[in-house]
């Protein structure tokens, strides 16, 4: 390509030689500015990708803390010492990106942008122009707001320094007992992660079943886990106050009672970090996160957004949604990248797959529970079922509870869930590939799978389950 | 439903009271007959779903061996003794069939069937008029045609009175070596079979590798497999004659050389079973199966045809083919039933998924290879990614190798194969279901896959596999 003719966005990544980026005048002149706000994941996609696809761009990342482009979702494993070393969550250091011509700036933050003047302006006054800017900004954690929630101790977990603080004070504070209020997935997998630090476990949590999710006929299986792992569970809880312990560190007012402990992890949720983009009269969508499009840029041509600080467009309900999860994330700022490096790309949605383990199961779902798919106008029927997945292979009793939901008027398949030893995963994301592309729960009965006896049974139990439902079905109007 | 108004073939089933069935006179005279030919998988399936739709249905199933309703896939670990007992392989027994008020005679086998009057003549002379006939009969294994073939000890492997004998003989005779001759998926499960039985084993092959619908590279592992286990294999052979064996019963005489051995299987292949079909004049597929369509009906309105004597329709390929399967053959079974017994339901076909285990690989594949892909008219671009699928939860090293091809000038994707000790059947089945629906290569890229760090990265291997075979495809033409 003729260097003369090409022009800033060319779809045609036009590739520097090495020695071309250090010659000032004319070939800095050229270079399209990007500057991304927030390190986490979904920042450090989209520098690297675009990068890649047009190694021309001056790309600037700013992250206010100390790490950059780490794994969040590993951070339970970490804390509970599966993972030694907070040096493996992260997947590509700063030095790998400066190598790569991105310039990374930690403990840097942005005080504001001026959209008119394409300027960022970084905390201490300096201006940093920009041609695309990347808003990346992620979540903060909910806080209950109730009094002591600022005690030493007292933890949330959603950066890697958070993840690195808890660990740090379990070791040199001694922790012998913990309390986790919440019983999402987090709290779940925090449980695991206390255990396997030594650390006794008080589970708090506002509902009556953990990970509501989950139909409470799987829920139980969770509920037997905890119980058979000593995990004690407070259900039907409200939390009122942290304050001093007499024998622990910290004492924990419910309304159902006290309860004491060295540490304490609020667990109950995050918020979208949009004081940015609210301040710079982006759109936000209904769920308070950042409205963007398929290519995942905002209400503003020059702004993208991506991972968890924006909205997806979710498959089976076919709004936009805000799921905040790494793989997201990861695959939103792969999107925006291509995007900003020349390369047409969409992110095509998500269908809500996600897992979690909790000691010796696996825990899985995807597409919409039966609350969420009333709420999009569906009319949900679902059945649950019991069975054994490999039958050869792993001696003893391997049962998975698989749970499927379809919309009555139209046949149309909404969701899934499962819960086992083995297999469970497995088959939720071979039932993400069906809702992805919208097929009928007839078409899931009759789903081609690889069968052999060591893996599975002739009719698999997603056949099985998607059978059943049929029959549930068959609402044919009276001659 | 007013009983005076029912008319045969009404889609309303009928629920006879249970006294009502041994009345005599006008009951009898309303029944319709349903006679179902072959009792291995696809014939019981349609006698159990036929049954369950309509129990007014006089269902009538012949079956020429002794057993009926038997798992054939699982024979070898039948052999291999890690199944006990023949009877674990058998589904449903006649008494159980007779129960639900099918008629099963075993020990009969059809002369002829008159269409016209839509009568079977059984060997012996007995007439059964039907007013709906499956054919359900079948494959028979290819035999090589060398002199020596029917000799004692040499065994094929396709119905379960075969995996009986052999494993009777194997026993009695104190067999300490085998000949495998035939290197596809049934071969290799009797060479785990053989091995568990403490018999050595050698697999003489026509060609170069095993399995040959999985890539070289990927057969690697398969050979290699083989090998670690102590199996000799013999590639590029071609058999001439078996003879008796000085040291051993048998003496295999090949293009390479002589072999002994105890015990000779022939595993090349298997044909469907068609002479009555043929003979009744009904359509056959250029497969050489009877044609079917999607509610399983052959070129006669009154008959029906099932499992591996019949094709099945590729929704990659978009053809008939002819795959004999266990999983398909109970799954046409199912709605041949559906559709005998007045619910109509369609067999959607299949995407070509397939797996077996061997020793300790899942080999696993779906869709179509370079070779069919070419065949169907397609322009396959492939790559082959290797990547560690579980990162946290199983110690040691677990890779898996994927690889995926798909059309250049649409983007298709077209199928899959996976070899790796976990995870492979998992994937392809996932990609079996993003295959059945037509996903592009682009789509796959993206799924939303349920992602935690016990069971994946955050890029599952399906995404990296597919992503990076999309940066093969990118042949914009030039500007």
């Amino acid at each position: 390509m003729d260097i003369a003719r090409w022009k800033s966005g060319d779809e045609q990544a036009f590739v520097f030689p090495q020695s071309c980026g250090r010659r000032k005048g004319w070939v800095k002149y050229m270079k399209r500015r990007v500057v991304i706000i927030g390190g986490g994941a979904g920042g450090p996609s989209t520098a690297a990708e675009a990068g890649r696809r047009d190694p021309s761009l001056a790309i600037t990342m700013i992250e206010k803390g100390e790490y950059i482009s780490y794994a969040a979702c590993p951070m339970p494993y970490y804390i509970g010492d599966v993972i030694k070393d907070e040096k493996k969550l992260i997947a590509r250091t700063p030095e790998k990106f400066r190598e790569g011509g991105v310039d990374v700036r930690t403990g840097v933050e942005a005080e504001n942008v001026d959209l008119a003047a394409q300027v960022v302006t970084l905390v201490g006054g300096e201006a940093l122009p920009f041609d695309v800017l990347v808003l990346a900004t992620g979540t903060r954690p909910i806080l209950p707001g109730i009094p002591g929630e600022d005690r030493e101790g007292v933890f949330t977990l959603k950066q890697l320094p958070d993840a690195v603080g808890i660990k740090q004070f379990i070791r040199e504070s001694r922790c012998r007992t913990a309390i986790i209020v919440g019983a999402g997935f987090i709290g779940m997998e925090m449980c695991e992660a206390f255990r396997e630090a030594g650390v006794e476990t008080t589970v708090v949590n506002r509902g009556s079943m953990p990970v509501p999710r989950w139909d409470p006929e799987l829920g139980q299986l969770v509920v037997k886990s905890l119980l058979d792992h000593q995990i004690r569970m407070m259900a039907d809880t409200t939390i009122q106050a942290i304050e001093k312990g007499e024998t622990c560190r910290l004492r924990l007012i419910t309304d159902q009672g006290k309860i004491e402990a060295d540490v304490i992890l609020l667990a109950i949720g995050v918020r979208p970090s949009v004081g940015l983009a609210g301040e710079m009269g982006l759109a936000l969508g209904k769920t308070g996160a950042v409205a963007v499009d398929f290519s995942q840029k905002t209400s503003h041509p020059a702004v993208y957004a991506v991972g968890d600080c924006c909205e997806a467009y979710h498959r089976v309900s076919r709004r936009w949604v805000h799921i905040p999860l790494g793989d997201i994330a990861n695959k939103q700022g792969r999107v925006a990248g291509c995007n900003i490096g020349g390369f047409p790309t969409i992110f095509p949605g998500i269908v809500g797959a996600q897992a979690f383990k909790l000691f010796d199961l696996e825990i899985a779902a995807t597409g919409l529970d039966e609350r969420e798919a009333l709420a999009a106008g569906f009319h949900p029927v679902s059945n649950l079922v019991w069975g054994d997945v490999v039958p050869l292979s792993v001696p003893g009793t391997t049962r998975l509870g698989l749970k499927l939901i379809a919309d009555e008027a139209t046949g149309l398949f909404l969701g899934a869930q499962a819960i086992g030893p083995h297999g469970a995963v497995s088959r939720i994301n071979t039932l993400s590939a069906a809702l992805w592309s919208g097929l009928s729960i007839d078409e899931v009965a009759y789903l081609d799978l690889a069968y052999s006896p060591p893996f599975s049974r002739a009719w698999d139990l997603i056949h099985i389950a998607a059978q059943d439902l049929m029959k549930k079905m068959v609402r044919r109007p009276p001659r």
